[in-house]
């Protein structure tokens, strides 16, 4: 199985510290399953302007190939402006329609108020359906309170963390299970 | 008075086209004020890093200048994967927090299709208010099949963009009204 | 002017209270006005049918008429289910179509938690745009926190009550005078 | 397992034609489970005043305990005003927190316009993620047109009924299965 992580921010550390950290446990706990990271600090992406992912090159065809790759896709990103940042955005406009249908795809948010805690769920989560991602409906929302020194404290994160991974597994396999299950049907 | 259109898209000739249209009919329509004009696709912005927007340099500066020094600001934009494009998003996340107060925005939407049609309303409306920008509440909402030839055809849409002139225009007026009182009132 | 003041809950105490003294500060500070009160509590109201408003008779007809024929409306609301109480939502599904045009709608919301901030933007807006409102952008969000025997506590939200006002005061003279100027144009 | 369809009107008679329709299509494809149908047309359910829903007795009661052991539910819903009808409001109101936790959640949606085709993903998702539903992503939109003389026309609507149905019971019981798997490890 093919997991990814993707730190979906290319300004400032909280995303990176937080998505790293959930590296770390994923590649603990599920050491037998493909686990790659990407963070968007480190590649150079263009804005779209239509063509297929494959024809980009560079940067973009390889991040864009990981993700359409993926079954199971971890998104973590900071707010800006109220809502994803565009670096978040891109990568999603360089994807062709239905790109995320069959993988279940998860959030990890760091913000800076409780009061953007329903972003996910109404700038995000219509965008991941439009893509037809199988959504995992509980995200974790990180304060920006919670880092210090380059640190994710709390244990509360680390539960949260733990619960993600949790639910995201075990939604995908759901998945897979179904999709075997179709496909035994139609004797594929 | 400083009236910007701001065509939001890099990528295809729609938005292109109807924001030229709108901005033709400004100039014939208030000849006396000063009417800029940017497309996303003459430009090359870098994106946000957090960093004040006087400090980019090059069109990042320029671009974001002329929106901070609008007194109106037309949005054209295409809709990809459900939402705003990212080069528009990320002139957003450039700009600094309040940075549209005081200033009437409308919206000009080309789409494929009715089905996204509220997109304006819960992905761009948030994202403006939160900007604090005075909304022009109807949009007008164009659909592919309006475009032929390189033009838009329709005395429908026509009349539409005169309308969405029309509201823009009074709105911002008012709120000019309502701010020379205000001064007055503390002796400015 | 007619100004109508409506606590749009049918449970608990918080909304009442917010908005009663909502509608004190009103009276003082506008008693030239026609300043009405309802409150949802005190009245019975039928689940819309689909009639026209006038042909219910009883509350129904007395609550649907004071709010058509108010310019100015301000709503105070809880929040149940992450979303506009059933017997506001009512109230709405009562009214005819674009049945807030050329009236100004604000927002006073009380709430349990921060997490809860952007449901009057995400979740009351959208209905109030579709009504044809014009809505004052910056809504009051009270947490249940500062409610204690009986009494709204916090300079605070007092602050943030009178500057609803005002916001709200001055939008609608804006709107009334640029119906105004619309009329002298076609004569009227 | 507990099937239950949910008419969520008690206005017009599109909700209550597309639900019968897919009652049927339960009983003849399900006919092993056990299949409810409730249309708010024929109950009369008060206001929810924060009561315990097993305190409220008559129709009140008897509904809302169906919906809590239903293990799937089917919501059929008209759109009012831009947003879900009061009737279907106030049911999610009469409901505990946390009240469709471990339950598939499905939605029918009847329109008059294409242009309300994300009114089901903006406000009806939201409130269904918030009770914890699992909710099945794609929803069924039948427009107003394709209602006639009392019935629902369209091969089209039928293999849309026919795929809802499908995608929400393999969801449920993957879902189940992973709920005995989890109680398993747990010794239940």
């Amino acid at each position: 199985m093919n997991i990814l992580v993707l730190s979906g921010s290319n300004a400032g550390s909280k995303t990176r510290i937080a998505t790293t950290l959930l590296k770390e446990k994923l590649q603990r706990q599920y050491s037998g399953e493909n686990i790659d990271y990407i963070n968007l600090q480190d590649v150079s992406l263009p804005f779209s302007d239509g063509r297929n992912y494959m024809d980009y090159g560079g940067d973009a065809t390889e991040v864009l190939t990981k993700i359409m790759e993926a079954d199971v896709l971890f998104i973590g990103s900071p707010i800006f402006q109220a809502s994803m940042p565009a670096p978040l955005k891109n990568v999603f406009d360089l994807l062709p329609q239905n790109a995320l249908e069959d993988k279940t795809v998860s959030m990890l948010i760091t913000a800076g108020s409780d009061k953007h805690f329903l972003i996910p769920e109404y700038n995000y989560k219509p965008v991941l359906s439009y893509l037809k991602a199988n959504i995992v409906p509980r995200y974790v929302f990180i304060l920006d309170t919670n880092f210090q020194d380059g640190q994710l404290l709390g244990d509360d994160v680390d539960m949260r963390l733990d619960r993600l991974i949790d639910d995201t597994m075990v939604l995908s396999r759901t998945y897979q299970d179904i999709r075997a299950e179709k496909d035994a049907q139609f004797g594929f």
